[in-house]
This record gives structure tokens, sequence and C-alpha cells, in this order.
């Protein structure tokens, strides 16, 4: 099995190493020559160009594409002219599925197989595997079966669920052909619309917990700010970095993220590196798109991402008619910060 | 008909006038002696003392307290200390609903009626009237209908129902007996919580219409913010004050305040003068409380006081541990506001 | 000043009836011919076709399209086929402001104005006025004022803002140029987002008073649900028809909506007649899209669109996802309702 | 180590049974004397009466109270009568964090320690191990450390955290000293409060793949409700039942909650055993209590809650509401469902 990588930053030279580990001929290529160099040294065949590097696979062609979101329509087109009926092109990246859809059309009218494979396993995939969910033509994805059981985690990587007892299934594996074109990426989006709410339920969480000793702290009384009734039931100083790790174990919470919480807080227990200014790349913004269109309600994963966008003080001008609000119909002055 | 006022600050000196103007004989109080000399300057008899304020009026006897939240409490007990059978305590303030159910027994023991009174209308009530929600015992509000006629706006105020064109009644005046002890304190809170969610409707479209010009700024391409697809929508310029002053006229959400945003971006189109640290007094927290007891779901009254935590910084912690996750699966780095 | 009418629905009829009273010049037109008989017999000039409404008006023609959305596209097409340089095409509906700017640039080429007009005030607005947000070349507006002059409310509609005492504006009188294409639809948006929002808030704070009496319910004691711990405190039997009248006057949350539910509420104390299933058109889904582009926080607007999918049944698999988990992690049985 | 275990439900008992594999006397006591009689049947030790179960333990005493939350109080009191000083009493079922704070005041007049054991492990604690929350005084947890070494998973039971390399802490065996009387439950209830906001995650997003062919269903064109504009984008039929499986491997979002949901959907992919009436127990309440009074903004954990209300349709009133407001301004009718 041979298959080209384009694009070598952190995820597609991770992904082309845990390829050529399985045995798969892996060629790479990046626009950044420095990177095509440093696989070249691990050994791998590079390309520098396109030409190049479609020239150097026999066909049927399989090219994957691992290309920031910006310039995944651009590498698409450019790939596309260079390939010819019978070749596969794989967008691994975190695109709209919408592009896909409309990206497989035209390739498929010239005989060119077009997949969209969600990707999720972030840094540590080259050891953990990488979860994928894939979209398109069926016998595109029956002709990538060595090279999604090569990136994905395997079976073993966790314990077969009760009922599932014959032979191990693709999901199984960790990989899913999910459905026709952008069906791929359209389950990695809502995956990370999910993704989305489960960390805000954390973080939201812990914040409970490290503001439970407010009733130690000293109140200035004014008549702008609702008091605490009852300040003896907020004396608790409590130790996120061992609550996240006693969570680990046993508890009906326990989860990736949740280790990663807890490894955090042990090496930095305050998080003072942080700010607090949290970014959204767009998944979690198209899965409220694709519930607003479907009418199903999403709440959770809706406060997740005005959360971010609080975050990045965003409400900016909503806080302030809110004040001036106030201040109109009852002469309520703001309590400087 | 004679009434004490207790508490002289904006709404106590005004209601004491409106029910003065309205032909009642009221007798006022306050612990600031300032408060009691400027109003026995407009000619009401004033009281140095709560004993003095007993005395000057004849059983059975009204006294009405609009004190601050922190005080109802004490000044409860302080008058109630005083009085005898037959006489009535009012707490016109924003005290808690359930505190007017305590209250209520261990006085009707004594004979001493204790109506909760929540009180709308701000700084504008002298001049439009008070809207008057009560709660206790029905003979003590038959004795007081004279002061709830005076202190509400009247039914001219607003055009009457279609269908309601029999006698006035109490609500068409502007006041309503709503139930046994607590009832009154209980509709005001679900009004401040409704009050919180309109609120935060207006202030959020506002931000909305405020950001519509976001197309035409410049964006520094970065990998960790999802980028706008579409700048050619976002290229407006959107007149804050003229629209909301617009919407005042013929539209479906025109409202008082509405009238009130109007007005303070009329005066102050960029609302520089408000940093947007929004104080919530207890209302809000209250009808949440409630909510949750009954099992009915307020998410609009909830976001609404999420909204103001917000305001103030209060989601701090969850918002690092959002990067320290994002740091942890995906090597994400926070981009520095 | 001459107009046509486009589209004789309960808006469009109206619209044109308002205008024939200022004195306008009104020719009427629909796909529906007794729509347009029922018009002439009150006086109005109609006509049965497209190309007779264009041939009945003089240049510069004015075109109002009064259309459902699902028409609006193929109405624009069909009448900017018979107009001219100088004429101005006027889209009153529910559109996309986004499809607005889409339309207007090819239409400008050929000298054709197009102004989006944001419309608000509903089956009342032919005597209340309407009012009009509106998007478009800044000449076309201009033309246009005697329509917009006699559509609109008028400045004694409410009384005027403080510190406005000069010339009355535009948006005093109840319309407003609120920038390039599609501005009109695109504050029209945000202002029915707003109203989602605002009923929203009404309609939770009146469900927590409808449910006040839960203390004086008989509770089956399961180990599923959570008791009422305190149930004294919930023995309230509030009157909604009569609270919601009470607050129309005096009170921070008076509204136009408010006296629509309280007449709504002194009809039908129970609303019986209603099942609760509530629908939404596209306004409120394209203010969380705006929102969402922009990185606007809209967590109250949200909630009220969720809250209307909840109430078609659409959270049904994430409710069974809930019931499965607690069974899987717990034994939970379901309590059937 | 000897301990008393009272209250032998599913947790009790395979508590008891987990502390007796682990070498420690166990003592046994529940009123339903068909319990006590099972697990004497394994070998345990039975009391029939509060006084035999305290006759047969050696001072110091260790009562462990895993009684239903009603049944809290009483079951204090009763035990907490027959023990004297020197004796702990340990609350670990679900009560609520103050709870505990009033009762340990008391207790500790007269010499008898408190402790409040928050448990979580479900129906697998026997096999996995129980993770434990605790609050309390120092040396009454010293004491009990054989016992929860016992309940806990064990360090083994997930890797050890990078950084964590010298001796294994109590938090990594699975258990944690949180803070004085009620921080266990505090720690608990947030637990849960967590959990509630992670569900929700999971099932709303498996709800938005659900209806992921939305597109290719008939809809009727009304007026009423939003068209979808393009339903080519909502034509996949997508494997609930693979895709979480799928997750379990390599996904950011493995966790414990979705290997049970993988499973659930195993046995019956479309979940038609549940009606989707989910049932909520206290600690998603109090976490919202908690926030409230902390001021912290928790919107995630908030519209986990309001869901289950949803799901058990205590929207009604609100949603009556709103169809009666459109049919007010607009002349909305109903579409029935």
């Amino acid at each position: 099995m041979q298959i080209a990588m384009v694009g070598l930053g952190r995820m597609g030279a991770n992904m082309a190493r845990r390829l050529r580990r399985a045995g798969i001929d892996v060629v790479v290529h990046d626009v950044n020559e420095a990177a095509v160099a440093a696989l070249e040294a691990e050994g791998f065949t590079g390309a520098r160009t396109p030409e190049d590097l479609v020239a150097a696979l026999a066909p049927p062609r399989h090219v994957w594409l691992m290309v920031p979101a910006a310039h995944v329509g651009s590498s698409v087109d450019r790939f596309a002219a260079l390939l010819e009926a019978g070749d596969c092109l794989i967008d691994g990246g975190n695109s709209w599925y919408r592009d896909d859809v409309d990206r497989a059309g035209p390739l498929a009218e010239r005989g060119i197989n077009y997949l969209d494979v969600g990707t999720s396993g972030g840094v540590f995939g080259l050891e953990r595997g990488y979860c994928l969910m894939i979209g398109g033509p069926h016998d595109a994805v029956a002709q990538m079966v060595p090279v999604f059981d090569a990136l994905a985690p395997g079976v073993d990587a966790a314990a077969r669920t009760d009922g599932r007892d014959g032979p191990v299934t693709a999901e199984e594996q960790g990989w899913l052909h999910c459905g026709p074109s952008g069906a791929g990426h359209f389950v990695k989006m809502v995956h990370n619309g999910i993704e989305y709410g489960i960390m805000a339920a954390y973080a939201e969480g812990l914040n409970v917990l490290a503001k439970a000793d407010i009733g130690t702290e000293q109140h200035t009384k004014d008549a702008e700010t609702a008091p605490l009734t009852h300040p003896e039931y907020y004396r608790y100083q409590i130790d996120l970095a061992a609550v996240t790790e006693l969570w680990r174990r046993g508890s009906v919470i326990s989860s990736w993220l949740l280790d990663l919480t807890a490894a955090a807080l042990h090496e930095d227990p305050t998080l003072d590196a942080y700010e607090g200014r949290v970014s959204d790349s767009g998944e979690g913004r198209w899965t409220l798109h694709a519930a607003i269109d479907e009418g199903v309600p999403v709440p959770t994963l809706a406060s997740a991402l005005w959360d971010r966008f609080y975050s990045r003080e965003r409400g900016d001008v909503a806080h302030r008619v809110l004040s001036a609000m106030r201040s109109g119909f009852g002469g309520h002055k703001e309590v400087k910060g």
C-alpha cells in the first residue's frame, strides 16, 4: 500500500510516521521545504512539488491532505488537476462538511474519488492512534482499509463492549465509514461540539469548587450586589488538582479530558500560566448551525460556545446596555471593578 | 386614612409624597435625622424614634417599612415590639418571600397583621405611580385600599384590555392582592426575574447590531480562531440610538425598558460612561431557586443571571481550565488579548 | 406619489389601505384574483398580471413586494425583468438579509434600485402603523419618504424621548434608513431575535407563577425524583390574568407584548385553546447565525429558540439517550408519565 | 478493622462485600430483615436492631450509613443516640452538604465524629471500586484509612498522571479528604453537576446526528415553520451505535459515560425501551444553588437541568403562553402535532 501525505505539521508528520511504522509506503510533501527535509532525514521519500508528488505515486494514487483549514480549498484544486480517473483525494483536516459535498460532485464526474476524514487524536495520536470518521463512496473506502487500520488505535485501546463478541468491526478498530460525502466531517463536527460541551461542564464545575471559600472573604456591603446569606456554608479550600486526580478512578465522570485536566492542575495548581481567553475553531459553530437547521435543541453545546465568546470579552456592548438600563429605571450606579 | 412611612430613601420619600398628594396623613421616620427634617420642611409630620412614630398614630396603626433589604428583619422586630393587636405592619422592600411566611406567623399570634408588598416603579414612581403586588390576610388588605389606590398608577395609565369593560378592578388600578403571606414578594420576585430576561434580550440583540461591521475589520489570521467566512455580509454601521428610538413606535418589542434604552443611547451613543460590570440583587437569584424547586425550566431567565456574573469576570477559573485543556490535547496556545 | 403593492395577504392589503388613506395612489396585484377583486371593490386599481401592473405605473415605478418568504426570490425575478432603469423594487417581507445583498448587485447594474424593508406591526398595523427598517441606496430611500411617512405610526405614537426636542427625525416617525442593502432586514432579524427572547422571559416567569402551588400537590415518593424540601413555601394560587393586567401599569416590565398576554389570559385564563407547540420562522434562527459569525454571546436569544424546539418535542433522542445512560450507570428506571 | 454498614440496598450491600473481601470485619443492618438475612447467608454478621448493631461493635465504633436520602436525618438521630465519645458516624449517601454542617456540630459536642462521604461508582462499584469524597475532622479520617483504601479502586485503575512519580497519594487510590464537614458532599454535589453537563453534551450531539437525515423527509410547507433551505446537506443516516463505539478509541471525548452509551446503543440501537422522561435527584439542583450563591456562571450545568425538566413536560405553561402571544400579535395558528 502506498499513500502520499501532504501537509507535514504536527498532525500530518505524525500520521506519516504512524503509517510508515505499519509498513505503508508514504511519500511526503509540504510547501515548507524544511518540513519535507526533516522527514526525508527519517527515511521518508520527499517530494518538492505537487507534480513531483503525483509522479512518485503508482496509480491508483491516494493523496491525503492534512493542511490548515484556510488552504484546503486551494490544495484540493491543485492536486485534483494532477490526478486522473481511479485516483483518490482525501481531506483529513477540519473542513466544513458542506464543502465536501460541493467538492465531491465535480471530482466524481472526472472519476476521481474524494474522501472526507474527520481525525481526532491531537498531539498524542502518534502513540495512541487516530479516531477516523470517514465520508465518501464505498469503493474508495474499501481500497483504503490498510491505511485506516494503521492509523486507528486498534481494538485493544479499550475493553470490548458487552455483547460485541464476534469479529472485530471497523468502528472497534477506531475508524468508521459514516456515509456518503460529508458524513465524515459531519460526525467529526458533532464530535467537537460535544467536546466543547464536556469541557465546559468540567470547567464550570471546577469554578464552583474554586470559589467555595467565598464565605471567608470580606465583602463590602453595598446596595448593588446581592449579599451572601449564609457565609458559614462557603468556607472550603478545595484542592482542584487533588479532586480531578481523585475523579479519574471509579467515578462516573472519568474521561480522557479529565486525565488531561488533572495533569495540567498537577503541574500548575492555579493555572496562572493562562489568561483565560479561549479560542474556538469552526466545528463548535457549525454544530450549532446544523442543530438550528435540524430544529434540534442544543442548549448545552451552545452555552459552551457563548462561554468562549464571553472569555474573549465579546459581551461588552450588552453589558454596557444593561448598566445603562439599570441606571435609567433605578438610578443604580456601577460598582467599579 | 393615616399611615407611617419608615425609610425615607429614594423610594420611601417619594411614596410618602404621593400618598400626601392624595390626602392621606403620613407620619415619617428614618434613622437618618436629616431625611426626616427634609420631609418635615415639606410639611410632613416627622418622628425621631420608633416610639415617637407609634405614639403619633391612632389605632389601628399602619406602619409601612421601606428600608434596605439588609435591615428589614431588624426593623420588623423593632416595630412589631411596639405595635398591638389590630395594627398592621407592611414590608414594601425587596425581601425574600420565605421571610414573609416566617415572619407573619408569630405576628398573627399577637393579632398583628403583616403585609408583604412588592413595589415596582423605580425613580419614576412619584409621577408614574407604583405597581403593587400584595400578600397577606384579606382583612388587612381591605383596610389599606385607600393607600394602595393612592400609590398605584390608576387605570388611565394604560388603555383598558379588550373585554374588560365592567367596573375597574384593583389590578387595573395597578395593585393586586396576590394571595396569603409571601405571595406579594413571590410575584415581585418573578417580575424581576422576567425583567432580567427582557433586559438581556435587548442587550444581546444590540450587541449583535453593534458588531455588524466585523467584516470591515482587519483580522490577523491565526490557527486558533475561527475565521469569518463571508466578511461581505458584515459591513453595517448600525446607529443604535436611532434603531432603539425607531422600535418605540409600531414594533412588536416596544416597552418601557426600550424607552429607557433609547433615552440612554440618545444621551451617550457609545455608552462609554459604563464599564459594563452589572450588579444583581436577590430577586433574579431567588427566581431561579423557585424554578428549581418547582421543576420549571427557566433557561432564558437563567442566562440573564449568568450573563451578569460573566460581566463581573466570575467565569475566570472556568476559562483558564478550558485553555489548559486545549493546551493539553492539542498544544493550542492562547491568543493574548 | 404612486406605488404598486404586490401580495394582498393580511399584511399587504392593510398596508395598501393605510397608504390610500394617506392619499397615495396604490395599484394592487396578487396571484389570487379574488384578493385583487376584493380591493377593487374598495376602490383600488387592480392589476391581473405583472405586466398589467407595470403598465399601470408611471416611471419611475415603485413596486412593493409583500409576498410569502418562499416566493420572494421568484417574485423579484419576475418583476425585475419588467422594470427599467430608475425604477425601484421593494421587498417588504421577512427575507434573509444576505439574499438582499446578493439581489441588489445585479439589479444595480441595470439601474434598478432595490430596497429591503423589514416591517413590524402584525395584524394591528392598519390602525397602529408599521415600524419600518430600511436598507438600500440613499437616493431610492429619499424618493420613498411619503410612502414611509404614511405607513409609519408617526411621532405621536409614543412620548418623545428626553433631549429629543428638535425637528422630528425619521426614526421618531417610525421608519429608519439603517444602511446599505441588507441593513433593513438585518435590523428586522435582530428585532425578531429580541422578540423571541422577551416572549420567552414572560413565558418562563408565568410558568413559575403557575406552578407556585406545587406544595399543595400530593407527590408519590420515589427514589428517582428530587423531593420538594419545603412544600409550605409553594402554596400560592396565582391568578395569571390578574397579574399580567397588574404589570401593565407602573411596572418596569410593561410592554406591548405584555398587553397582548394580559388580553389573551383575560379571554382564556388557562390557555386551554393552545396545545403549546410553538412554531418559529427564520429570523430567530438567522439571529443566532449572525451572532455566531460575529462571535457575540446570545445565550438568552438562543434559549428562546431551543425552547420552541423543545415545545415541538425535538429533544426526543437526547432524552432517551439520557435515560439509557442513567440506566447504565445507576440502574435507574424511568418514571413513566 | 471493624465497621458497621447500615442500609443494604444495591450500594450498601456491595460496599459491605468489597470491604469483607479486603479482610475488614463488617457487621450489617437494614430495616428490611430479608436484606440482613441475605448477607448473613454470605457469612456476614447481621444485626436486627440498631441496639444490636452497636452492641456488636468494639469501641471506637464506626457506623456507615448508606440509606436513602429521605431517611438520612432520622438514621443519624437514631444511631447518634446510641453512640458515645470517640465513636464515628459516616453518611455515605447523597445528602445536601449543608445538612452535614448542621449535623456535625452537635455531635462534636458529644465527642462523636461525623464524616460525610460522597460515593460515586454506581452498580459497577463492587468490581470497579468506589470513588470517595470525604469531609470531616482529620483524626476521624485517619482512623478510617483501611476502609477507604478497601473501597477505593486503587491506583492501578488508571495510568499515573505525568509528574506523579513519588509515593501514591490518597487521591490516586481513589479517595480524598476534601476538607471539614460538608466538603465531601460538596465535592460530590459538583461531581454530579458535571455529570449532568457531560451527559447532556453527548445526548444533544447524538440528537443532531440522529436527525441528520431531515433533508430526506417530506415537509408540508406551511407559513408557520421555517423551511429547511438546503435539504441536500441533510441526507445522512448515521449509525449511532457504531459512532459511539468508534469514539471510544483515540478520540478526545472518550469516557466511561461514552462506554455506557455505546453499550446501550449496541443493545437497543433506537432506544425504544425508553420514553425519554429523565428524572433528576438533588445534586444537579444543589450545584446550581451553590453557583448562584457564589456568583459563578454555570450555563452548561444549568441547561442540563432544564433539559430534564423539559423532558418531563414542565415547560407546558410557558409554551402555551408563547402560542397565545403569537396568536395575539400575528394571528399565527398552532401547527398541531
